[in-house]
């Protein structure tokens, strides 16, 4: 890497790939900073000599030093060109996640999110393979065909009406949750349900209470407002809620993950649960209930909602259609008490939803003819199995390594193999997705909690034994090393 | 109806028809109940008998009757079967408008959102009896048709790539700006945008300068965050800048539609566009540029953007295909300036895109294949007559009214009536719109400048001058009142 002359034969640049020209320069050099095969102090080729190298505009060259000057890999020196900084922090050396944010110490940082793309063992994602995309493709189709020119007009702000409904039924039979359709709302994403609920809700000062660990997106949105977050443990039934109660009995919300914790798996004991209802009606405080993934159990039924408890109206429960559907459908909806209706339409005629017309049609379409249960039902299958395959494997290529723990609960998308706490899961989980195995770092998940470290392990789109024993296989050397 | 016997006969259920049977069950009943057909109290069939009698699965019968105990008209009284109730509300027998607003005090009022539906005279909406629908739905047909497996995982949040090209040549082409595809961010509305503008730049108890008046949605936005508003007159030049800069030389953002003043339909001067861009430049402000309807300007070509003139990097352009194309697509956008790009690409991935995939990549095949320039073209010739339409057709009918004042400019897609002072706008708009007219108030749009008064008419969607003089001798009849 030294010999500038055939430094551009060293950056490979796919320009048919969907990542931009510039970004993959910024990624393939930031990679070779971190792997020690660019060295501090050494001088890059300048701008003009590298773009001209790989054939490209030198503004494409200009961005990628600039994003790395500005995170401080690269230094500029003016007319002696570029170069690798002198003085790289260990925040350079351990590998950043492309689009995650600099390491800093206000801001967590942001899991990997891949456009499009999706790498093995990554989290958050159905079995893409699985999907019965021709069916879906029939409903969308006929949704296109015969749309309206009515239907050019502004559409609801609250949402498509049938679907709303068919969501109502499916609460309904699925998740025990009475609620009518006008309780619903269709938000672009779980974001957008989190931002609605608190563009409705919130007041300024109010303080949460977040599972820790928790998922990573929602504690930036509460940063963000200006939430004072109250970091909860978690033990084997869930939150510690008693402990929260006496912490902060004043929270004004709560965030929970009773189905499945995010990320621990752990199901929010009965107990947990009414007392947790006991405290937001006492308080006249908020629960939100995230239930993404709460019909992926494998042993026994799905469990009711926390909202099927709700005899006071303390719970706003936030659904999503992008891990029982598929994530590019950015549609996912919010359940309020019926007591905060009109408050809630009167927020969304501000911020109406963006979910396409059609789309949600579809959606509707796919559960009032009954192909959303069956869905359901075969994924459920499906996961079990390939949980079965990364349990196998890991069993098998893992069990000498004394300080790893698998962590399985009866449900969800992901495993967990638990590390003994001297162990870096952030270091392991940089050597890992630089091979290309999308693993996460349960650290980087936790707000306060600084003695859990493992490994996050998707399992939903490893389609065979083999495929598991060989991401399994690849990952075991890299612990190792 | 009281005759068990005979209830099933007189449910009637179209197995061949689309609406599920269950569903059918339902709206009989509910129609039945609302109609008085069946009566408070009154004993329908067990589910068990009537499923025998209609031949159909108990589950679906139950899932009907589920629905109604669940909205209240039926009540199960266990082993005593199920009535209807006894004490049916006046929401269960006067129907109620699926989405509608409850007026409030606190709350500015918002204009009439109908979903879906439009009304004579409405503002906001394009053409919708012109848009090239069989097109469109050719073109939106073949992205669902070939809806690639990989586009299932999660979409780019900044934008779908080959849309972000599309708009960063359509901006060169048509409004004059030059800047890179990465600059371009696609949101889910123009609410959408101003909020990730905030998300990203706004710091607490920042100051804006607003046009006054302005669109409401816009003021609201920035209510909501906490902005500290500055609202600044408009003038025959646009936005009164040495007033803005001498009243409040330290805001920091500056929201401005220059093509045509929403809701005036003044542009804003080129030495006002110069002063306002120096005086963002001296301050390191934002001018933040919707240039929702630049494109219909009916003498003269359109302007270019105020963005075209950003030599220093101040302005955040905002653009939008819902009145361009259609409301219904909740798609918009936002050109930041270079130095900005990397803030806004972490924004994102807090707040990704929740415009359909499928649907940017309709949109980008429209600018690309030169559709959208063929329909702008066509707008533009259309809405000049249809303006014309409206303009003869006051200039008939009210002209005998003295305290009128037709206000039309160069473009925009409504016309102002201008009333004398003491004229309340906002009765005769009330009126207007109980009558199936959807004028609209100047005065509501008004902050702090309580002198306007005038009605907001819509003409996009006036297809004839008959037509046109029909409303304008609904509205005569209804000022003279």
């Amino acid at each position: 890497m030294g010999n500038l002359n055939n430094f551009a034969s060293c950056i490979s640049i796919n320009t048919a790939h969907p990542l931009p020209v510039y970004r993959q320069i910024y990624l393939r050099l930031k990679e070779a900073i971190i792997a020690g095969n660019l060295k501090p102090g050494e001088r890059l080729p300048s701008m003009r000599v590298l773009a001209s190298d790989l054939g490209l505009a030198r503004g494409t060259v200009e961005n990628a030093y600039a994003m790395l000057i500005g995170e401080g890999y690269l230094e500029s020196h003016g007319q002696s060109g570029t170069r690798v900084s002198s003085h790289l922090s260990s925040s350079h050396t351990l590998p950043v996640i492309a689009n995650s944010l600099p390491v800093t110490e206000k801001e967590p940082s942001m899991p990997h999110v891949s456009d499009f793309s999706h790498q093995p063992l990554q989290l958050g994602l159905p079995a893409l393979d699985e999907f019965p995309l021709t069916l879906w493709n029939r409903l969308a189709g006929k949704h296109i065909r015969q749309f309206p020119r009515t239907n050019l007009a502004q559409p609801p702000a609250a949402g498509y009406r049938p679907l709303r409904e068919a969501i109502a039924r499916y609460l309904q039979i699925s998740r025990g949750i009475t609620c009518q359709p006008r309780q619903i709302f269709i938000c672009g994403g779980y974001g957008s349900v989190l931002r609605l609920i608190l563009d409705t809700l919130y007041r300024h000062g109010d303080k949460v209470w977040l599972e820790d660990p928790c998922y990573l997106t929602a504690r930036k949105i509460f940063t963000h407002v200006g939430a004072q977050i109250v970091p909860i443990d978690i033990d084997n039934e869930g939150m510690q809620v008693e402990q929260a109660i006496q912490r902060q009995s004043d929270a004004r919300f709560a965030l929970v993950t009773p189905a499945h914790h995010s990320p621990t798996g752990v199901t929010l004991s009965l107990p947990r649960r009414l007392a947790l209802l006991k405290w937001a009606t006492d308080n006249q405080s908020w629960i939100i209930e995230d239930d993404y993934d709460g019909e992926f159990r494998y042993q026994g039924r799905p469990q009711p909602a926390l909202k099927s408890l709700d005899a006071t109206g303390r719970v706003l429960y936030a659904g999503t259609f992008s891990k029982v559907l598929f994530p590019a459908l950015r549609t996912a909806y919010l359940a309020v008490p019926e007591s905060q209706i009109e408050q809630f339409e009167q927020r969304v005629c501000i911020s109406p939803c963006a979910s396409q017309v059609q789309i949600q049609a579809t959606i509707a379409d796919f559960i009032d003819q009954s192909h959303f249960y069956r869905h359901l039902k075969n994924m459920r299958t499906l996961y079990a199995r390939r949980r079965g395959f990364l349990i196998q494997a890991i069993s098998e290529n893992l069990s000498h390594l004394k300080h790893l723990k698998i962590e399985t609960h009866f449900g969800g998308m992901h495993l967990i193999l638990h590390l003994e706490s001297h162990v870096d899961d952030r270091q392991i989980t940089a050597l890992a997705r630089s091979h290309g195995l999308a693993v996460e770092a349960l650290s980087e998940w936790c707000i306060d909690n600084h003695r859990l470290t493992g490994l996050l392990l998707g399992f939903t789109n490893i389609s065979s034994l083999a495929h598991a024993k060989q991401q399994i296989n690849k990952l075991s050397k890299l612990i190792q090393a």
